[in-house]
């Protein structure tokens, strides 16, 4: 007997994405959010928050350079960084890839989530175990935003969609504190939802930065596993502009070498399609 | 009594796309495939040929502005234009908006794909009813390239995938031919894949072209039916370049307006991921 198991990624529209699974390798609930690990036929292994994917071994590398990089080669010297969120571990593992960095904090809510992908997805996952310039916290990102007295050079906002816990990273109190807690030169760079399917979300999400923040921006990447293929970050900062303060040099400097990133996907990234400016029209200063 | 029907578009890597369908509007097999269209709940009516979406009424702007306008704004005056495929009309639709436009000829081999799209999407299909300045030929674009006497500004390959009907779309031969009846300055354009599924023939595509024209490159746009959503068009020429012979002027001068294409995206668009650049390595001019 033989019975093909599927698991599917459901979306008001009408529209569902779905992946064959080959062995479910993790499920537990936590007091956050169901949390499961599965072995895809496709795709490697999978991670699915309340059974939203949030990350697969076959792309991730798309959302973690993009979410990563764009800041990191922006920023003149970015040494002190906070990321919220980014439980799976992709991100700070990029982020430590650099070595102008001295310290990289993480804030992550749920620790099944770190625990699974320490368990089950080490290809994003193995920093977690410890790395001498990674801290660690299990905790309340928007808390401790609240509460820190550190300066960061970039704060990376890598939430889930904002309902259950990510909520409050969307809202204007967390920028708020956001805003504190950067150091001159700081930007922010956060998850910033689809442009096919999340219009106000992305509207209101840079409403709430532009009254913040002196530079604005959105940026587009293409990853194979998020509904409609392209997503967005949004890039917030009071003095630096992502493109006039970023050099290929930089890139060359670093030494690192990205599977997507690039510098014409750099400067790619901004140029967005007519109906997403229409959309954020006055509230970003995408070139 | 009510039961969902959803229509699934599934891939050999354990990766499937579902709509969920109002009506089937449509539904015949032609000497070539099965043609079907849908109304689905969240992306219009939909276009099938042998079960793969071609078409949807949601995100067709995407594919037709960016298989169109792209090479339409980079020649300096655009006249006699040749649409090998492209049978629910929206190419032609999209050709015809501009000015320098004399004729366009459309050869399309499926009758079928034609009737049923003028019967139920006449948002693309309006014009095959009647154009002045179409010709629109029911027939064999393979046999019609190596026949005619004819020389075209711009020649667009609007194909279906290399498998039935449209195979010898993607070889050498076929490209022998076009080359034959472009115009000097002419350039052709082809659908060309998925960076992420397709890498294979992706290489093989530019392989041909680049043994038979000058400047060859890929470029990519993002839409919501297609898998992955990051997609390609081929461009070839003998002497025109997509970035150096492209002038904002040229969008103001046509009075165009788009939803998708701009200037930013005509030249974000060749800017490829690190893992498509290094596919093509050698085969390719973008930049």
């Amino acid at each position: 007997m033989f019975s093909d198991l599927w698991i599917e990624e459901k979306h008001e529209v009408g529209y569902g994405m779905r992946y064959q699974v080959e062995q479910v390798l993790y499920s537990k609930k936590s007091e956050f959010q169901t949390v499961d690990i599965v072995e895809t036929k496709g795709h490697g292994k999978m991670l699915l928050n309340d059974g939203l994917v949030m990350v697969s071994e076959r792309d991730e590398f798309i959302y973690h350079d993009m979410i990563t990089h764009v800041p990191m080669l922006i920023h003149p010297a970015p040494k002190n960084i906070l990321v919220i969120g980014g439980g799976d571990g992709g991100t700070a593992r990029e982020v430590l890839r650099h070595n102008s960095v001295e310290k990289c904090t993480m804030v992550e809510i749920d620790k099944l989530v770190c625990e699974a992908c320490i368990e089950h997805i080490p290809q994003t996952a193995e920093v977690l175990k410890g790395h001498k310039k990674l801290n660690l916290i299990i905790g309340d990102g928007v808390k401790f935003v609240q509460e820190t007295k550190e300066k960061f050079d970039i704060i990376i906002v890598d939430s889930t969609d904002p309902i259950g816990p990510a909520a409050p990273l969307f809202g204007p109190e967390f920028y708020g504190n956001v805003k504190k807690c950067l150091a001159p030169n700081g930007i922010v760079v956060s998850q910033g939802e689809s442009p096919f399917f999340n219009e106000d979300i992305q509207k209101s999400m840079l409403e709430v930065l532009s009254s913040a923040f002196e530079n604005t921006y959105i940026y587009n990447f293409s990853n194979l596993t998020y509904p409609g293929g392209l997503w967005s970050f949004t890039f917030a900062s009071n003095s630096l502009d992502p493109i006039a303060d970023f050099k290929q040099s930089r890139i060359d400097e670093s030494g690192l070498e990205f599977n997507y990133y690039n510098e014409g996907i750099h400067k790619a990234a901004f140029k967005l399609p007519t109906f997403q400016r229409k959309n954020l029209e006055g509230l970003i200063k995408n070139p």
